[in-house]
């Protein structure tokens, strides 16, 4: 890799993470006189917005993933690197791959996204597992089966009622989705495939610190949501602070909820490769990006998505806050900071002079923060998904709720699924569960050291 | 569970596998006055088939999987139990399932399945997994699809040649396949996605002991299948015996064989549990059956599918022989101790006095060997698909081969997977990869020892 380097003297862009910031930078470098790498230690992009939806088992995991091969496969100029960063070293301007060598890079785009922050309880993950990736969602939904599972064949009425509680931790976006999806799976799915148990009866809680669902939504969609969630089964408990977790319940506001299937939703930490920039940080380990979305005094390292945290004036009410950590603000990082590197090359010619053997020299280009503009996010609304036909939607002045809002939720989503194929498998799948209430993706796979599936010695379907 | 078995006098029918024959047993005794237990350790019933379009990233594991529960909820009087059977009583009537105690049978049917046999060479299976369970799919997904990623990165042209080599040992069904779809994945679907390696000059080597493959076709079909495979690119190597298995290669007849992607198709050994009932076994540990499919002594226990070795005429060509272990066979089984047990059950009245607890003396049945007639494969062919619009099928007296072949092979197996959702699914998934020559399922996920994906402090995609 070092020799091929020295060999093209194109800028060199190293976008960490194929996130949505990080695949939509990639896509709008498309046809820019750069050469891109992307690197990532998955080799797939995620819809996270809809992997609720594999916990709940309603879609396969590919059903919401692409490869980021596949993604990026048409645009020549860009290279992706299944691999896991180390450390960045931006005086030197260069990320390094473990063993694997380093890279250097002219412009860095830094877009690791987060992972669940427990509080300083990190030993909680393994007992309430969080919904970042496809391993946590498949880790979900095996818990969630097994549970019903267990309570079919669970003599002792506590017991049956601990493992047919379901307590989802946190009132933000992902735990208002999970609680309803949770409510509507044992409601509808299960219902006629139990013998001694009536799903049914489960309980689905969400528990929520503060008081309100959805803090960023207006107050009467908030109120909404508790009104579908309460209609839906759910038992919603305001100011309840989780103050203990184990594998057998929470304790919360010092009151004890015997659970074997715990969800945390609650909050973000940041990748910890931000530490090395060097940058100023927020407790959630997040950068505190200049208005151009970059670190101080390295106008090249642009830092988005989970990974920052950007003072914005909203354009709609002119009020100061913080960018919430949601997919529409990463896209448009991502496409921001492609547009600011597009500019900044583009005296650079187009043809391939970059094979030329003979070219050592980089051409230079214009990095200079003084003539960008800043980065502004276009609020175009907020959707949140409560169950069958129920949602709320925030659009620009207009409030929705119920079958409207979920019918806009569903034509947003898939329309930003990236991917052809999956669009159509998805709304199918939607149409299918939708129409018939069952749910297709109900395996229970994997194995962990508490579920064994898979003994030497035991009958198994062949 | 003890107590309502003793309320409920009808008699009790545990079924031990959720595979072929459990599931079709299962079916044919819908309408039957018996209580039916379904016993399997996984929740799902696998078409098992198609496993190896898992394996190869075409489609995901829930389309070809569906919950036990949701297969048979419809039947009322059929139970189902997720657990592990640990040891058969014939003397007692009665399973063991463990810790979960004991459940007691009137009719025990024992399709628990195979898994693979190293011959001797267990460890041999870390380092060749075989094609048995979603898990061994996915993890034979994620070496195929990790080699291709690291050979991208790899300088070295010895181990680049060596990641790029498959190598899957045995020429039967399991094996051709798996050999064709992987031809065809680094033909078709990685085509454009690298920069550095070409997916093209991937070698894929299939690897027989004896002189030709699918030994049960008839010689014309076989030879059709050596050309396909060999217009595919697949290098297809006969009387080569594998005497040593290691990370990083195959010995093969005196040869080494450097590959980083191993595929077991050899052999199958079946399930220990079957040593616990006292019958006799051959040297793949299937019992040898009576005609109609029980152990000797014990007309009560039927054994069916991959762990029963039955001796057959066959109707076409009346040559005496064993019959394969293939998905026809333990369906017909099932459907035949279904009708059997049916039949010695048909003077149960079928009114609802199964739940009179003052009931508690079991109605008599029929169980006689005498008037059963013997168990009868009709044998309506075989087919195995090799590539895209390539198959052979050997149907009554007519061999076919080619497209005309592979579309039969479509709609029969689409026709007989389980559940209306699959099979759409499924025909979308291959319209779609056949008509763009994409596969839709090509995510790397889970973690080995080996191969982490998921290490604390370095980035991932959000």
């Amino acid at each position: 890799m070092a020799e091929s380097e020295q060999r093209v003297p194109r800028p060199h862009v190293v976008i960490l993470g194929g996130g949505f910031a990080g695949i939509y930078a990639a896509r709008g470098l498309r046809d820019a006189p750069v050469r891109v790498t992307l690197i990532d230690r998955r080799n797939h992009h995620l819809f996270q917005p809809m992997l609720y939806q594999v916990a709940a088992a309603a879609l396969s995991p590919s059903d919401i993933a692409s490869p980021i091969r596949s993604i990026v496969s048409g645009q020549p100029n860009t290279d992706v690197v299944l691999g896991e960063v180390t450390a960045i070293d931006p005086a030197a301007k260069r990320i390094e791959l473990g063993d694997s060598g380093s890279i250097s890079y002219d412009y860095l785009v830094c877009a690791p996204g987060s992972r669940h922050s427990y509080f300083g309880h990190e030993e909680w993950e393994s007992a309430a597992p969080g919904l970042k990736s496809v391993e946590d969602a498949l880790e979900i939904r095996r818990r969630v089966l097994i549970a019903f599972e267990r309570a079919e064949r669970e003599p002792d009425p506590a017991v049956r009622r601990a493992l047919l509680t379901f307590v989802v931790v946190g009132g933000g976006p992902t735990g208002v989705e999970m609680a309803g999806t949770l409510a509507e799976l044992r409601k509808y799915a299960l219902r006629k495939d139990f013998r001694h148990i009536d799903p049914q009866e489960a309980v689905v809680m969400l528990v929520e610190g503060g008081d309100r669902l959805l803090s960023a939504y207006p107050e009467e969609l908030q109120r909404k949501t508790v009104t579908i969630l309460e209609r839906l089964g759910v038992d919603v408990r305001f100011r309840t602070l989780v103050t203990e977790v184990r594998r057998d319940g929470v304790i919360a506001s010092g009151v004890e909820i015997p659970s074997h299937c715990i969800i945390w939703a609650a909050g973000n930490l940041a990748s910890p490769i931000l530490r090395t920039l060097g940058a100023p940080l927020d407790r959630a380990g997040r950068v505190i990006v200049e208005p151009d979305c970059t670190i101080p005094a390295h106008p090249e390292v642009f830092v988005l998505g989970d990974a920052a945290i950007y003072r914005d004036r909203d354009l709609k009410t002119g009020a100061e806050g913080v960018l919430p950590n949601i997919a529409p603000v990463a896209i448009q990082m991502g496409q921001y900071a492609a547009r600011i590197i597009r500019d900044e090359v583009r005296n650079i010619p187009k043809d391939p002079i970059a094979a030329d053997p003979r070219l050592t020299a980089r051409i230079p280009f214009n990095l200079s923060r003084e003539s960008r503009r800043p980065f502004r996010y276009w609020n175009k609304g907020q959707l949140a998904v409560i169950g069958r036909g129920q949602a709320v939607a925030d659009i620009w002045r207009f409030h929705f709720s119920g079958f409207l809002a979920w019918l806009i939720w569903v034509f947003v989503h898939v329309f930003f699924l990236i991917g052809f194929r999956n669009r159509f498998v998805v709304l199918f799948e939607w149409a299918y569960s939708y129409i018939t209430f069952r749910r297709g993706a109900r395996l229970i796979t994997g194995e962990t050291a508490e579920h064994p599936v898979a003994v030497a010695g035991v009958p198994a379907g062949r």
